[in-house]
């Protein structure tokens, strides 16, 4: 029941305190992908019920590197010895174009410690953060305003004075940048933000070469995300340089909404974004850099980052942070190329069929015209904003049949597997064949079960090839020929079936050999055989293929049937499908099997 | 490796074919909650791999109606004999005030059969589609816009026919409603959704009383969420009698912004969201309904939607959809609620004891000036934008500790579970030992462990307590009588203590009992038994309640010691946490047994 007291009293409108003059951003569209920085071996792992081993560790750094990320926090090195360790192998492992990251309070015994840690990197990222909101001074840490800046400022020099102002030669090896979080700054007074920043700024002194990094964290999400653009756009226009600032996002989802926050923050002007691979970190996690990078890569813009082999990276993740990628994660997830109802089945197969043709088309005429550059048939399918080849996963998997599939879900099935296109009749009727089954099982079909269910019930193959055993009961077509009646100008078909030991010798007339042969049918069994639909079509791509018939025959004044047969012989297909008809025409006992 | 080749040229930026003049909705906030449509048992069904059996979608459906769901989505009836049957159980089961609703394609026979599947019920709404989208159109119906839109409008008039312009008295029992989908808004030309829209609404001709339900769905998530806002805006601002449309959303999450495109469309002026619990649905799903509505929860909006007991929702959500909730699901994850970071445990820890103080003294005030009505002590807590209280998760949970867990934790978990409130050297102290520990166990400590842990090595309970017993070689005070030396202006006290076999008795004058105590042991060790730093505060809430003391004693040369005792008499606990630390000393082999 709704709650008649109201506990949502307990909690206030978040108030940014902020009001933009003259908002920009949502008006503006990405034009290139941002600076992008791994948190998942710092922020990532933190936040982990069972933290990472050093091996594991090691493996994801290798993934982060092979994915290629630049950037990449690696610990926290003053908390502990393993975090100290793994910096060390970071740092003496490292290609020589990834700056490793490391994270301190601003304290300095911890920022020594911290910056030893970093000794011989060739790029080095010294980060460092200071709780600016109301909330965190006042309960946890007890400082003012003034001496939370003052503080910050001191560990900004400190930090300048041990990096990139040490005469130690051996230090300015590295190439040193430099990170300050004013944390929480979702929560904190806009105002005070940038008074903080300019400060530590002043103490760093950035260059055009090497800016200063500001990392604006949504440490908590606090309010919808437009809320957080407006704070970045405040931020980037009013700091002064910008030009020697990177502004970096580093956004948590506790309302769920931490993409679109960067999505939208870097509208705003942001140029760097901190995250997790599938949104591992603190309680909601971090932001989702896989979404983040193929939501950029949907929109024509090459994130520079490789999910070319997206599996390989769920193994990864999985393993080391030993929680699992949700099934419906965007992109990565197991059901997200997936669909079930019919009429999404339906779409995606058109949708693909369109596709291969306006491929086709396009290849042929880039040959006629000899084009070296070949064109790009651009990506528009219903149902699915990105192919799945892209990230390495297979069409295979698209669809599944269940009890709410239509005809669209079985037919694709049928198509994918056994080159079968299906009429749109044998769709329907089928459909209803699988509805039944799953239905009556009350679960998704395996793909084998569905293909199972149509060879069982509609295809004849090409004798000896074992398949039609399954039917013990089953006719099969062992010889025909056919010549021309001229003077009736008619075709006339001899032919044998055999069903076990019984052998019947057909003869029939039409207009052409299957009308011939359903004909004999006709006369031998004593009914109507009316051949009411009928395709076929080609199988396999050579000259040797094998041709698919389609009929549906009208048995006497019973409803018609659809049989399906497959043969070298196009004349042989087509008999073969209606010796699948007669053969469940039996089944039903439309037709008597002593005549 | 970053591909060389660019395979995002594939795609092309979504263009909205939209630019809004007056953009209004990034000044709003919200104010409501909207009207809620869950659609979890039919497009969240629709999309498992199991699909519910009938039980479990009467277990579902009965947990929406507890939720407070008025408008539930229950089937498409036309689609299967299931979906049929049980949308009839659902209008012979629903409570008079929740509407049951049924989606039917723009396909007569199908209305027909979907209509005959709400006979009787007290509210229906019927739920029809016309994908209007070019992609759409053209790659699945081949259909111009011209037939689409005559399309939606005859099947507009033949629900009416069959429903509110109905002859039949039995169906006019029923409170009729209509909505209809543009299928793929999202992606559909502005104009042209508008330009159907209308059509559609001269067809139903709906009134202030019962307006028309606009479903626009993001059947693709094609953009950032703004764009999709921005859409919205533009139909809200231009379809005619605004007052008799109810604009509904139905956003789907394939850039992982479905959330943040509800709550942005709905400042842009929606009236309604469908989505499903914990975001189940198609591919990576419908939108969230639990995070939206505990989004405005936490914005002090009472979301009349009633998550107070989460974990029941999660169970039955988990077992009828055979998919998980993520861990780290906004509000319902496991690890949600917990922090297992150092400086996370600390702050959230200060947070609590702030809260509870300042709550009590609310109370307190209240009670002094007898107010009725008691004030809200507003929730204001580093990393926990909601009381998991609310939602009926416990303290218990929040935090647990890892090799990333620096003082806060471990403490936490000992003022939780032995109300010991840690002097600030203890903390730190302790902190090393479980740190020492989750290192060589290579995993998160159990709570019961860091208990052990903590009470293994400092603290002495009171006599026969057994806890004791574990230490084999520990000291325990037998006895002890104090009297003042009035000419020394000093305190004597004698006592016993006892070791397995052996009693010693000790003799000590000191400023105070404990410095007496300290000085005949250091008398009968041969030691200073400095005390550098002294604790202590009572346990619970009575008059019987016990004391903690806390001592830091430096022992000889030695670095400090910290002991902790805990007896009903302070005295006798300053005396055991001596006695605690004269254990240590003895272990560690600053202080000789024989002696």
């Amino acid at each position: 029941m709704v709650l008649l007291q109201d506990p949502s009293i307990k909690y206030t409108k978040f108030d940014p305190h902020l009001k933009l003059e003259d908002r920009q951003w949502p008006s503006k569209t990405f034009s290139k992908p941002p600076r992008w920085l791994s948190t998942d071996l710092r922020d990532g792992n933190q936040s982990l019920p069972d933290p990472m081993t050093v091996e594991e560790k090691k493996v994801y750094f290798k993934k982060l590197v092979e994915i290629g990320f630049k950037e990449i926090e690696v610990a926290f090195p003053s908390a502990s010895q393993i975090d100290f360790d793994f910096t060390r192998w970071c740092v003496e492992n490292a290609p020589d174009d990834v700056a490793i990251q490391v994270l301190a309070p601003c304290r300095v015994p911890l920022i020594k410690r911290t910056i030893e840690s970093l000794k011989g990197a060739k790029r080095a990222i010294v980060h460092i953060y200071m709780a600016t909101s109301d909330c965190f001074r006042d309960v946890v840490f007890g400082l003012s305003k003034q001496e939370t800046k003052k503080q910050a400022t001191e560990c900004t020099k400190y930090v300048r004075d041990l990096t990139k102002d040490s005469t130690d030669p051996a230090i300015l090896k590295t190439h040193w940048l430099f990170e300050f979080s004013p944390e929480t700054f979702s929560d904190t007074d806009p105002d005070y933000a940038l008074d903080v920043c300019e400060s530590v700024k002043a103490a760093w002194e950035p260059s055009l070469e090497n800016p200063i990094i500001f990392n604006l964290p949504a440490t908590v999400e606090m309010a919808t995300p437009n809320v957080y653009a407006d704070q970045i756009e405040n931020f980037c226009s009013k700091i002064s340089e910008r030009e020697k600032v990177c502004v970096s996002l580093h956004p948590h989802n506790d309302r769920g909404c931490a993409v679109a926050a960067a999505e939208l923050a870097q509208l705003a002007g942001a140029d760097r974004v901190e995250g997790c691979l599938f949104g591992n970190g603190e309680r909601t996690g971090n932001v989702d850099l896989v979404t983040l990078a193929l939501n950029l890569y949907t929109q024509g813009i090459n994130p520079q980052l490789d999910f070319s082999d997206i599996n390989s990276v769920i193994d990864v993740v999985e393993k080391c942070n030993k929680i699992p990628v949700h099934p419906r994660a965007p992109y990565g997830g197991q059901l997200v190329v997936c669909a079930f109802s019919g009429s999404h089945q339906d779409a995606i197969k058109k949708g693909f069929k369109k596709h291969s043709e306006r491929k086709r088309k396009m290849e042929e005429e880039d040959k006629k015209l000899g084009r070296k550059q070949p064109r790009v048939s651009h990506w528009k399918m219903p149902y699915l904003p990105l192919d799945p080849q892209d990230i390495g996963r297979t069409y295979e998997a698209i669809i599944r049949v269940n009890s709410q599939s239509g005809k669209g879900g079985a037919s694709w099935i049928i198509l994918r597997n056994l080159e079968l296109d299906l009429p749109r009749g044998l769709q329907i009727e089928f459909s209803k064949v699988v509805q039944r089954e799953t239905e009556a099982k009350t679960r998704e079909l395996k793909t084998s079960e569905i293909i199972n269910l149509f060879e069982d019930k509609y295809v004849v193959y090409p004798e000896n090839d074992g398949v039609n055993l399954r039917k013990i009961d089953a006719f099969e077509l062992t010889d025909y020929h056919s010549h021309n009646n001229k003077e009736a100008g008619k075709r006339t078909v001899i032919s044998t079936i055999k069903n076990n030991d019984r052998t019947i010798e057909l003869f029939g007339e039409g207009n052409g050999p299957i009308s011939a042969f359903a004909n004999s049918l006709a006369r031998h069994f004593g009914k109507d055989f009316d051949v009411v639909n009928y395709h076929e079509h080609s199988l396999g791509k050579d000259s040797n293929s094998q041709a698919a018939s389609y009929i549906n025959c009208r048995i006497g004044t019973n409803p018609p049937l659809w049989g399906v047969g497959i043969n070298e012989d196009v004349t042989i297909a087509g008999f073969n499908a209606l010796v699948s008809c007669l053969n469940q025409s039996v089944n039903k006992g439309f037709v008597n099997l002593q005549n």
